[in-house]
Order: structure tokens, then sequence, then C-alpha cells
């Protein structure tokens, strides 16, 4: 294949894995089920090798897909044996972290859990926080505008990127590397990169926003009695706690007897019986004044009759039981064979009637477990793993519709934070109209002529 | 002139201001200095009047200037007699506040400080906050992605839009009015409406964040003794506080002498003879325990050598008091004829030694009266006023030259929150490459073909 030799010539040999070295590295180091079929991988170590490398793609029509920590969920990632993949593991390097700045800038393939790490040693905190922190790349999580626990207080990743590094698929470097909070200087380009899926051009380098790490981390598990409660005691709790409220997750009673059930290891800290259970966190800088405003808080919470328990973390072996409840979402569902995954954002208030409704749809369905609904619901976000005995595309497709469309009329979105990739892309236009479709269409056609950058995701072109 | 009569058929003579109308509006309401000079001004009272005027605009290649409350700084709003104006002011309607989705749908012509009071019925805040919000409206707030005084806790602008409309050049209606937090559904277009100036589009309407209302507020004003105080007091504060840190706002002792003198009737809280000032304000919930929680940092700050002294405010007076001086930066620079305002951000560590520069080089120049500084110290952000006797168009520059060209090696902006409209057109490439300003440019070609948005602005096209 000519284009494979047109890269080792521009690269280097070692950059540019084909043949037999493509199905060694991802049958056996990533374990895939499937034979890995891909033209070649390219790991580049420098923005310069991403830049060659696009620069001979573009010429040569080629399509590219980048790979980061593989821990999309939507098939962001997805290849087939036409793509050449730009795997950017080697640009791992954390380039500098300046205290006064509170920024550290980082390649794209430094592991999210590396900046948080090292933000740590110097009393900061880098707050994106979620559950693939150990393997996601921070690329993939500006690519996606990652979000997670933390998105309450702090944002979703497009609020944490201060400045941004990125290629476009002609091999044109694009880089604002500044440390500043404020730039209101042209157009924030920075912001085409974010959240687009590698679709408009491949992020190298990223400079992002550090806050002070806080010095106290105070956890409640509370049982609420219906979903206004959720709300108002959100309201109340945001209040009591001004700013330091930092996360507000909603689980589901039979979300919790799962993530709690006897093979999990995991006791419940408040009893069944309840149909919501919520896990709130609030960081802040005196362990002990902000442990009594908490316990104040749910002591007035239980008094006001926002709330009907509560159980507060007592120490740390509290706060990590509490979390890992919440944090392993693995368990769901698993009682069946097959399980489908959403991430649905809807205005707050009709959350809990449409988790009801979806719920009584897909009771009616032979062989469908109902959904084991949670999420950060303070964003307006929730996540549902539902059960299922066949992997048949005509049920996956059935419960998809059953989930998304009331999505349309309610104002929400089919994705709030994973990305549309190739799994959801027949369900953007019930969140997204025509007119935007075709914005996003033109600049895609601006950005990437040939259509070579991730081809396929987020849009047909 | 045929366009005119076009736009009368569309919209009805009522929506369609030229000749002597003109004149009575511009000179008489706005007070104008000079003739004003347009072929028509439109007053569009809604969206679908945006849409028709813009499509025959774009039919006829007729050039479109966006008039919201006219308090922008750096003439992003200035006509010549061959524009057509659309002023949104009769577009304001605030269609709806949504208590428990804590969102408030505004039309582009709200004056800001009239969603501030509205979310503050509810016990809600609107937390964009700065000089003009008596007269600015949301749109060009919106347009500008103003900043302010609170940027530093709950971000500029930008981070305050959930859902967003806007009209395309051709008059497509491009609307995303969802009031949802997340939506990593396809690319975020809103993003390139918002900090552009009026340059990709005309916003109409927006879906704007609103924070649970603080139940107090805090200030003090302390003197520090060098710039390396004015960062660790910084870190200090914000550890201490933590999350309840709203404004940090930087005042050198100049500025502060001149926000004190005689004539501005208002008494310095702190003695003079201190090189830099800082006033800060806490959001809280709790008025007596965040009282003591600032003065104990105070105290502390005095103890560990952050600061030389300092002067909480004691009640609503004291506060009133103290935001006035701050807030009331015409007096700045006002000893001499002319004077020059900017608006830069380079990294927070840089700052002291930039100004002091700048401060040196202006010193030299005969008939200058070196830089009033204060700002937003906390975001990298900091605001100049140089007085100067003449308003040779040679002597602005050259006050240009000297506060514009360090930013470049220090990685600073021309702009942080004012945008680049035309005054700062010539110093764009200081702050941005040639790559980023020509992607500008095709973002600018793809979405106005025929540059008849705002032309001239921002980019030369």
């Amino acid at each position: 294949m000519k284009i494979i030799a047109v890269l080792h010539e521009a690269l280097g040999a070692s950059k540019v894995l084909s043949g037999e070295a493509l199905q060694n590295r991802y049958c056996h180091i990533w374990q895939m089920d499937e034979t890995f079929k891909a033209k070649a991988v390219i790991l580049p170590h420098s923005t310069e090798d991403v830049s060659k490398t696009l620069k001979i793609c573009h010429e040569h029509r080629q399509s590219v897909v980048v790979h980061g920590g593989l821990t999309n969920l939507v098939g962001s990632t997805e290849v087939n044996a036409d793509n050449v993949v730009i795997s950017m593991e080697k640009m791992n390097t954390i380039e500098e972290l300046d205290e006064k700045s509170r920024s550290i800038t980082v390649q794209a393939g430094v592991i999210v859990e590396h900046i948080q790490d090292t933000a740590k040693e110097k009393e900061l905190l880098f707050p994106l926080n979620f559950g693939a922190r150990g393997s996601a790349q921070i690329g993939g999580a500006i690519s996606t505008n990652a979000g997670g626990l933390r998105v309450f207080r702090f944002g979703m990743t497009r609020n944490l990127v201060l400045g941004l590094e990125a290629v476009l698929a002609n091999g044109t470097i694009v880089s604002s590397l500044k440390k500043i909070i404020k730039n209101n200087s042209g157009y924030d380009i920075k912001q085409l990169f974010i959240g687009s899926e590698g679709t408009l051009g491949i992020v190298t380098k990223a400079v992002l926003k550090l806050v002070e790490a806080p010095k106290s981390r105070n956890s409640a598990f509370v049982a609420l009695n219906d979903f206004d409660k959720v709300i108002s005691f959100l309201k109340y709790a945001d209040k009591m706690l001004a700013g330091t409220l930092s996360a507000y997750e909603l689980i589901w009673a039979r979300s919790y007897q799962q993530m709690t059930s006897e093979k999990t290891g995991k006791k419940p800290p408040i009893s069944y019986g309840y149909p919501f259970y919520v896990l709130l966190e609030s960081l802040g800088n005196d362990v002990e004044k902000d442990r009594l405003k908490l316990e104040k808080l749910l002591e007035t919470g239980l008094e006001k009759g926002h709330i009907t328990d509560a159980v507060p973390a007592y120490n740390e072996a509290d706060l990590n039981w509490f979390w890992s409840i919440r944090e392993d979402t693995s368990v769901l569902g698993r009682d069946m064979p097959y399980f489908q995954r959403f991430d649905v954002s809807l205005p707050i208030a009709q959350i809990g009637n449409y988790v009801e409704e979806v719920q009584g749809k897909l009771a009616k369905i032979n062989g469908v477990v109902p959904a084991c609904a949670f999420g950060h619901v303070a964003d307006g976000n929730i996540h549902f793993s539902i059960g299922k005995q066949s992997n048949s595309m005509e049920l996956k497709n059935r419960i998809n519709e059953i989930v998304y469309t009331p999505l349309k009329a309610l104002g929400g979105s089919v994705s709030a934070e994973h990305g549309i990739g190739l799994d959801k892309k027949a369900y953007l236009s019930l969140c997204r109209n025509e007119a935007e479709i075709q914005l996003m269409k033109s600049l895609k056609k601006t950005l990437d002529p040939y259509n070579i950058l991730n081809p396929g995701k987020v849009l047909d072109i």
C-alpha cells in the first residue's frame, strides 16, 4: 500500500505499525474480541508527527481515526480496514505545571488520573473526574468534552481548557497554548475542537485550569420520598453549602439495590425501601467545620422534610465505601446477558416523570429489565443500564426509541456527556434541528473538505 | 434606495427608520456628538423580523451592524453611511424564569440589570456583573462574551449560556433554546456566536444559567507591599474561603489615590502609602459566619505577612462605599484632556513586572501620564487608563505599541474581555498566530460569504 510507504518515509518505521504488528498490539495489549483491522497505526511522538501524518493523509484522501485510551462508549473510536489510526499514547508528557497561573500544560496522550495526581502534589486540583480516569487520555476527554462527577461545581472539560493545540485535516498546526483565563481576541476557535469527537481536528496539547485543592471532603447518603424532594433538597443543599457543594448524585431504588447487593460485597449505607437515594459531596477548606456544616444540613433537611434518612461518611473508609457504590456501575443490568447504556439530559423538573414513563414502557417488553437509573441529577443528566435477554438489532432499536423519543418534546439531549459517535447518530435529529445539523455539516466541510477525520462519526456527510 | 423600500414592504414602515427619523433618534436619544449616518435602522420585534431583514440584506449584499446598549469600548458597533443598523431594543422580553431548572429565557434586547433583578426576586442570582449593566443588553454581552467582576467564581458570559438562538447572514434561524446544562450531541455551535462580535450571526434569544442567590456578601479592602504578595494572598484567600471567594480586584496605588481623591467625594478605606490595594468579595450563605471567616482571613493574612493592612466592610453602607470606589473608573486619567483605555490579560505572575515596564516607558513620553492600572487580577486581566495631552493618531499608536507589544512574548492577549472591534484589529496578530487568523477567516467566509455582518470588525476579510 503506497500510503504506508509514504508514512514510513516521513515518520520513520518505528512510528508506523502495520500487518502483524497490529494484531499483536490490539489483540494482546487491548484484549479485543475481534481481529483488529486497520491500514496502519501511527504512533506520533510530537505535534509535528501528527501534522506530517495528516498532511499525507489529506493528500491521499486517507481516512483517519484517533485513539486515546479507548474508553469511549458510543463508537467514536471504531475502526475499519480502510482507516489509518493515530494513537496518541507516546505523547504522554506533562510539559509544565505553573503553580502561580494554576495551570498545567499537557500532551494529548497523558492519562487523566496522571494530571490529577500531578496537580495534587502541588496542593492543586484538576477537577475533571470520571470512572475511566485511570485509562482515559486527556486528548479524548477534550475531544468529547467529558463530564463526570464534579461538573456541577467545576463545569465540563470545556470549562477547564485554557489553551489548546490541534492539527487540522490538512496538517496545519493551530496552536494557542496560552495560560490565560480571559482572551476575547477574535473567535474562540478552541471551542471547535472541544466535543467534536476528532472530526474537525486532532487535539495534540492543552493548557488546563487547576484550582486550589480542597482540604476537606465530606459526603453523605440521603434517602428521599419523591422526585420533587430530590429537586427541593438540591436547592436547599446548594444554598446551605454555598459554593462547596461539588456532587449530587441520584440513584433510583432498583439501582441502589443492585449496587449494594450481596455479590458486590458492599453494604447499603441506608436501608432499602426508599424510592430515591442521593450521594452528595462537599469540598471545602476546614475538615471540622465543613463536617459540622454537612451534618447541620442533614439535620435541618430531615426537620424540613426534604429527606427521610441520612448517613454521613465519618471517615476515609466510609468515603471510599460510599463512592465505590456510586462509581462501580458495571454491576447494573448484569443479571441479564446483554444490556444497553444511556446518557441523556433534560430539564431537571421533568426527570422523575420521564424515568417513570420509560420504565413503564420497558416493563411491557418481554425479556427486558427496566432501567437501572442513576446519575448527575444536579446537571440534569442521568444514566440508564437496561438489561435484556436478546442482542437483536430490532430490540436494541426498540429500546432506543423508547428512551430517546420523549426527549424531543422535553427539550432534552440524547447525549449529555458521552457524545454521538456512531451509536447515537440516528437519534441526533431528536435534539438538534435541521438548521443546526446543516451548520454542523458546513463546519465539517470547511475544516475537513475531504472528510478524512473520523468519517461517519457524529454526522453523515 | 431600493433596499429600504424592500425592507419597508417586508417589515412594515414602523420597524424601518431612515432619513430624518435617524437624526432624531441618535442625536437626541443617544446624544451623540456627530451626525449619525446609516442607510436605515431596523427595529425588529421578533426573531422572524431579524431573519427577514438578513435574508433581504444577504440578497442585496447589504452590510449590517447590530446595536444593543452601545456600551462597547472597541468600536464594534461603529456605523457608516452604507450600513443598515439592526437595533434590538424592542426585543426586550424576559420569556420565562424556570426556578427548578434555574434558568431564564430572554430576548437579546433585555438589559443585563433587568435579568439580575428578575432573578433576585426568586432568590436566584444571574452572576454576570459589570459597570455598564444598567444599559448593556444581554445580546451584546453574549456577542462580546462579556466578563466583569465575578468571572473568577462564575466564569465569563460563555459559561452562563445554556441555550442560544441566532440568525445567520442568509436569514436562517438557528435556534437551540434548551434549558439543559450538558449537551454533547454534535458540535456546540452556540460557541460560534458567543464572543464573535456580531460577525458570524445575530443573537436573538438565550437561555441563561442562574445560581442560588447568596445570603451573605462580605468585602474588604487590603493593602499589600509587593506584587508577589498579591498572588500569594490570592492563593491563600482562595484556599481559606473555599468556593465563596467571588471577586479579587487589584488597584495600583496611583489609581487608588485617584479613585478616592477629594473631588470624588469618596474617602479611602485604607490610608495611602502602599503600592497595592485589593478589594475582595465573598458570597456565602451565612451572614454572621461568613463575616467571621473573612475577618479570620484578614487576621491570619496579616500574621502571615501576605497583607499589611485590612479594612472589612461592616455594613451595607461600607459595601456600597468600597464598591463604588472600584466601579467608578471614569475618574481615572480625567486630569488630562484625553485618555486611552486598555483591557489586557497575561499570566498572573508576569503582571507586576509588565505594568512596571509599561509605566516606565510611558513616563518618558512628554504629555503622557503613566497608566492608572486596576482590574480583575485573579483572572489575569487588568485595565489601564492612560491620560494624555494630545489626541494625535501618532501618540495613540505609540501608546498602543508600548502596551501591546510585550504581550506577544508574555503569552498574553490584547483583549481580555472588551473584544477586538475596530480599535484593536491592528494588534490581533500579537496574540493570535497566522494559523489561528486564517481559521477565523475561513469560519467567517463559511458563515457569511458576502461579508455583510459587521464587516471590517475583528478581521479584515
